[in-house]
């Protein structure tokens, strides 16, 4: 560089352009890109308990592309054999009840009980606002660092279906891979609770004292769904109407037939912040369960929940392979108008589109 | 007769066998026979209000025979052009709650007021137990012998979609008969509530006082989808208990938000046995239908009903014909197998299924 090229607006020196990559190095790089991990691979990792293969495995589960989905059923297929060796335990509660701050304490104690915990969300309206449950992980920063335990944010999806689909194979995959306690959480959103209530050996509804919304529980029947309901925040000034409120759902609950395994729901109270009522928590659940499993109850009801999704996946795919039907589609906008110009009945209409 | 055959045994002469039909006499009854009335000729008949063929018409609506259906949907196609100009009043409660009185009592207010009265019924349960709601005219004793009123029992039939085409497609009939209230009553079975909701304007829910039960009509959903509570046997010892029983629904239903079209449900007490309250059950009614058809309600809310209808009737049907395929049924048998020995998970199971 001369002294004359001392301005501000003089410019380096360029470097000459690099060689391009040797053919052999190109090939070499196609190679790998074409080697992806096996189904084999994965598998393999999956049951040694490989967290990143677990996590990659489930992102095929999640992908809408079919290759990845393809694969994905390959995967779900030979984990099978390994899995239902786990209790599932479905959590749900409105938003502020302290849903996180109660998973993360109860998954503390599991842990430190030896166990394995795999906590998973459904959120179908976590694609709509953008504000998935679990998606921050960082609500839960105890958990999160623990080696035994595995978080998994709502798969994003905007059917019900879909989300819950895409959970319960997750589940699969999380007992392959050794997790004996599934944590599912949910929010109070359309008909999610009855998804996660269809997937889970115990659902637990958590809430608030004083909060009022007792007979917003009954109205969309979550109350009736509750294995038990446990009374969260209930410490300090709240201790005292955390009781009071553990009197009043403990009548509501009796508005119910017992389950039908004889199980009468259990009113409970928790501060999950200080860790209180956890363990007893804890020990209720475990009663049930082995109860259950005794009973035989356990299996039936998995049975039924198979079933029951089985019909579920069904009734969707005959409404989808219908309505998305272009010819349908355009014949069910005229039938529509014909039933606002009343020249037809509904049941017509309908005989005329099934036709098609 | 001779004096000796006086006896008690004694028998009287027989009288010859007589003459067998002569040929061209059988000819004339089998051409009657052959000649059945004709679609034309029905339509004629009811719209002039003829009440036999009405009923005639509405028992070929509830044939499973396909050529009577077949009539049955060409009558019904003619009549719609003068359809759909009535008022149509659900009305729900439990057995014991005095729906047959209430409807009676009212019944007879409408017809005094110079209205045309039609009462049906939806009660899918009256073909498994026999019971059959309005089965028993006798109990409406003043309103059967109305020349203004016609009541039809709920048709048979086990599936609740089925008996509710049935009675929307007897509704058409009965409006082109010149009815123009249509009362629809049915009893809290299963979903018949929700049918009956979707086929009327507006929704009455007969409750007793001090029954307790609150909690159970908002668990089942039915306060939510009621346009008013009418408590009744509100006389003699139960008046003031009903003035408390108000009190309570008033603040039940506040737990809901108002209606679509800014309706807040009223809560009224009536005493249908001694005919107290019916007017001012009525004069509610006609001022929330006074109402609805000024601010368009009322057609929006029939449109929607219709389009409800459709995809309800599409639905069924489209898992009707899954399900009723003889192949479908052999291997859902053998997935239900797979799943309960853990081969396959309910998506793939599906899967295969909706292949075939």
């Amino acid at each position: 560089m001369t002294s004359k090229n001392k301005s501000a607006l003089s410019e380096k020196d360029g470097v000459s352009q690099p060689e391009t990559t040797s053919k052999s190095s190109a090939q070499k790089i196609k190679r790998n890109r074409r080697k992806q991990t096996s189904v084999e691979e994965f598998v393999t990792k999956i049951l040694e308990g490989d967290i990143t293969f677990l996590s990659r495995a489930i992102t095929l589960i999640e992908s809408t592309n079919l290759k990845h989905q393809e694969k994905a059923n390959q995967i779900l297929d030979a984990c099978l054999p390994y899995a239902n060796k786990s209790v599932r335990i479905g959590i749900t509660g409105v938003p502020g009840v302290g849903k996180s701050t109660f998973i993360e304490s109860f998954g503390k104690h599991l842990t430190a009980l030896g166990k394995k915990v795999a906590v998973l969300a459904v959120d179908p309206s976590s694609s709509i606002n953008k504000g998935s449950i679990l998606g921050d992980k960082t609500r839960m920063e105890q958990l999160v660092t623990d080696e035994n335990a595995f978080i998994r944010p709502s798969p994003s999806g905007t059917s019900l279906g879909g989300v819950a689909q895409k959970t319960r194979e997750s589940i699969i995959l999380c007992e392959a891979a050794g997790f004996d306690s599934i944590i599912i959480e949910t929010v109070g959103v359309g008909q999610s609770e009855t998804a996660v209530h269809s997937m889970v050996d115990f659902f637990l509804l958590l809430k608030l004292a004083g909060a009022g919304d007792e007979l917003q529980g009954i109205k969309r029947g979550i109350i009736e769904m509750a294995d038990a309901i446990v009374i969260n925040k209930a410490d300090g000034d709240n201790a005292k109407s955390a009781k009071m409120a553990k009197v009043e759902f403990n009548r509501a609950l009796h508005l119910y037939p017992p389950k039908e395994n004889g199980w009468q729901p259990k009113v409970m109270v928790a501060s999950a912040l200080h860790h209180q009522g956890i363990d007893a928590i804890y020990d209720m659940i475990n009663d049930y369960i082995t109860n259950a499993q005794q009973s035989n109850f356990f299996n039936k009801k998995r049975k039924h929940q198979n079933e029951y999704w089985l019909l579920e996946t069904i009734n969707q795919q005959l409404k989808n392979n219908f309505y998305n039907n272009p010819e349908v589609k355009n014949q069910l906008q005229i039938e529509i108008e014909n039933l606002e110009k009343g020249t037809t009945t509904p049941f017509n209409a309908a005989k005329r589109l099934l036709k098609k």
